[in-house]
């Protein structure tokens, strides 16, 4: 019998430990994976990978209290010795090692992929292949500690202004946006389905907590073999009720940017730097209708329009090109979407029901967001789905929400991993997913 | 064209707002919805349900510049008029409501349940055929206020000490865990699974960040028809490097306990008072040998042991009850389970393999958390694999990862919905579920 009365300290020291000023001269222990090893006669370099970065361990014969063969590339382990300064090294320290422990062999050292490279230069079907082993690199890993701050950040920002995080099933009988992307399975022997979005779930929770988000994942059976489609994603999502129009949807995401951008920078800075990112300026964001910049683009750049009704890809990038030159922006609101591209929940435009009372969310040149205001009012919702002819089934429970009330409401989707690889600068979204998931990769 | 810059201020209030002293005596503006109505003649009461909790408007006939019938039950309303004291109305303020704007209609506004009593006093069946509904009553929404704070808690907890959060894929090509409790579908023509736990891919990426966790649906196919079993649930997973022992994943365990008790304590306070929480001591938690406890609790229950290598759900029960009558304590670790009860990846007691260097942490007579030492040596994870019959067949992945070095380590998995459960004094899994499923159960 023992007690447990919180987490046990160690004397072993994380990198912002070692790097007080304090710390230097002094006998220090740490451990760490060895990243690299470089061999230079009498003496060797040993680079430790921790958490918070890179580390270095010199070794010198003679003085280390053991044999450099002890250590293999790709062991983890710990070692003892002084703390000195040196400009040169990771964080400006080093540790002058005299005493080792392995703590964990590796059966082959010799590595899939060449991670302790700065860049890791190799496929990315190679670094898919061997994801685990890839996200060694240093570079690889800093993607995704920045999308952690993400996040992070949708989160807090949205506990600060008073939404309460939920959590929905994503096993379901039926999904109202229904048809062909659904993944299907057997439940019990009953047919189920994947969600595709928690979508009905967050609307019919505004009813009971007014503001809710969720951070998880959503299914999508799509056939797209695209640098932007993926077939699991994580979606980060809101919906807020009370609101005067979906402008208040757009405003609560430009604040949900405008502090991620502050944690980022506060939090995140060694990341950032590790990538070369900058961060994007996202003090105002133009919004601009559908139908306007679709004519501002084909005229600015003398492109035909085809489809009045339609964005093409092209558009997309084009769109944001022009919200660069013309406004120094890297994002723009697209909005009043037309009603044949947007679901049965959207809310027309009183003013033209060809339109929606809804937007996207561009950021250089690929939608990230989709978002708008919803109907509230259960007539309206079942007049919307006679009109495309749905039926009520499976949408039991959604309808009957709205006969008890619901109040004006709206809100968004964020695809995490297209956020992710837009600010990182990267060009396929499976560059910023931990495992993707495509038409082709369902491990590892 | 306009531009966003950040959340909107509106002049509508929240009631924590309206509760500042300055407040009173002043015109406010707020909106709600109408959680009940109680006409007294030329007076009468509307209380308007909101996010932060009710709010009592007074109608007067003659003073009030609209008229009561204006006002259904179940409607979204904005309203305005004078904010004044009233220890009698909730939170101590009242508004005498001078203007009145309709948001939203109900349909109906006859409830299938009775919402605004207290207690909603009906069967667990019609509270989840009526979920979106019944989650509508004070005191079934604050369960799950109270479940955002556990969660934010932990993620909080785990960020301060060096985690780091990862978003792993459900779907999955084969689980290492296997067998019948998995949930099959077709991918793309290929044969695919729900994943049944993070498990294996949490401990990958150990070998990438350190320290991981992950806040995210598993999925069971298990036939359990109980009140403890779900076949979707919140698993909030955790996965550490560089441990000296299983002790230093219960101690992880208890630190985040400790901080979760405080951070209720501090934001989820008016939620707790609501259901009439106590929250548990957790200063220190015991830990006790799982052949110990059993002949301590055979002894002093004077109980038959059955099988020296299995936990009955009586025993549980009973171990719980001999933490609180011996240590005072609602938690208890039991540790070195069986082996033949614990997946090939939990590390044997190098003492007794017949144990492994692995605990369940008891809450109430309920396991709520189950964990341990892992693996970390290739040789060793291939020997128990054969040893089990196990063939290589999908693990690949994982089984490289420690062919290239991984240190010491960790983790544990904790089922939210039954701590939560266990936390506010329920009896059934189902009531701290937002939409559970079940064996019968895939709507709402």
């Amino acid at each position: 019998m023992e007690f447990l009365s919180g987490v046990s300290r160690k004397d072993t020291l994380e990198i912002s430990e070692l790097a007080q000023a304090e710390k230097v001269g002094q006998k220090v222990k740490v451990n760490g994976a060895v990243h690299t090893i470089r061999n230079m006669g009498t003496v060797a370099f040993v680079i430790l990978r921790k958490r918070e970065g890179l580390l270095q361990g010199v070794y010198e014969e003679g003085v280390s209290a053991f044999q450099l063969k002890e250590i293999r590339e790709a062991a983890a382990i710990e070692v003892e010795g002084i703390l000195e300064k040196n400009e040169k090294a990771p964080n400006g320290i080093e540790i002058r090692m005299e005493t080792l422990r392995v703590l964990s062999e590796p059966e082959d050292e010799m590595m899939p992929l060449a991670i302790s490279k700065w860049k890791l230069k190799t496929s990315l079907d190679a670094k898919l292949n061997y994801r685990p082993i890839a996200l060694r690199n240093i570079r690889e890993r800093a993607k995704f500690k920045i999308q952690e701050g993400i996040v992070r950040a949708f989160r807090d920002f949205l506990y600060g202004e008073g939404f309460t995080e939920i959590h929905t099933p994503k096993l379901g009988a039926k999904s109202a946006e229904g048809g062909a992307n659904l993944f299907r399975l057997e439940y019990f022997h009953r047919p189920a389905i994947l969600q595709q979005s928690p979508q009905l779930y967050k609307q019919m929770m505004v009813g009971v907590y007014d503001r809710v988000f969720e951070t998880a994942p959503v299914f999508r059976a799509e056939k797209h073999n695209t640098k932007r489609h993926l077939n699991e994603y994580t979606s980060l999502d809101l919906e807020m009720g009370y609101i005067d129009g979906f402008e208040d949807v757009m405003a609560m995401e430009t604040g949900f940017l405008q502090y991620m951008v502050k944690l980022l920078a506060e939090e995140y800075k060694k990341e950032l730097e590790i990538l070369d990112v900058s961060l994007p300026n996202v003090e105002r964001i133009p919004a601009v209708r559908f139908d306007e910049i679709k004519s501002l683009v084909s005229e600015k750049y003398e492109r035909k329009m085809r489809n009045p009704f339609d964005l093409e890809p092209e558009e997309e990038q084009l769109i944001s090109r022009y919200a660069k030159e013309e406004w120094d922006s890297d994002f723009v609101f697209v909005t009043y979407y037309p009603s044949k591209k947007r679901p049965f929940y959207a809310m027309d435009d009183p003013e033209d029901p060809r339109y929606t009372l809804s937007f996207d969310l561009l950021y250089r040149g690929m939608e990230i967001t989709t978002g708008g205001q919803r109907i509230h009012d259960y007539h309206m919702l079942l007049e919307k789905m006679a009109a495309r002819g749905m039926t009520e089934e499976g949408l039991t429970h959604y309808l009957d929400t709205f006969k008890h009330g619901m109040p004006p409401h709206g809100g968004l989707g964020i695809g995490l991993e297209r956020l992710t690889m837009k600010l990182v600068g990267e060009d396929n979204v499976r560059e910023t997913t931990l495992f993707p998931r495509d038409l082709s990769r369902l491990e590892p």
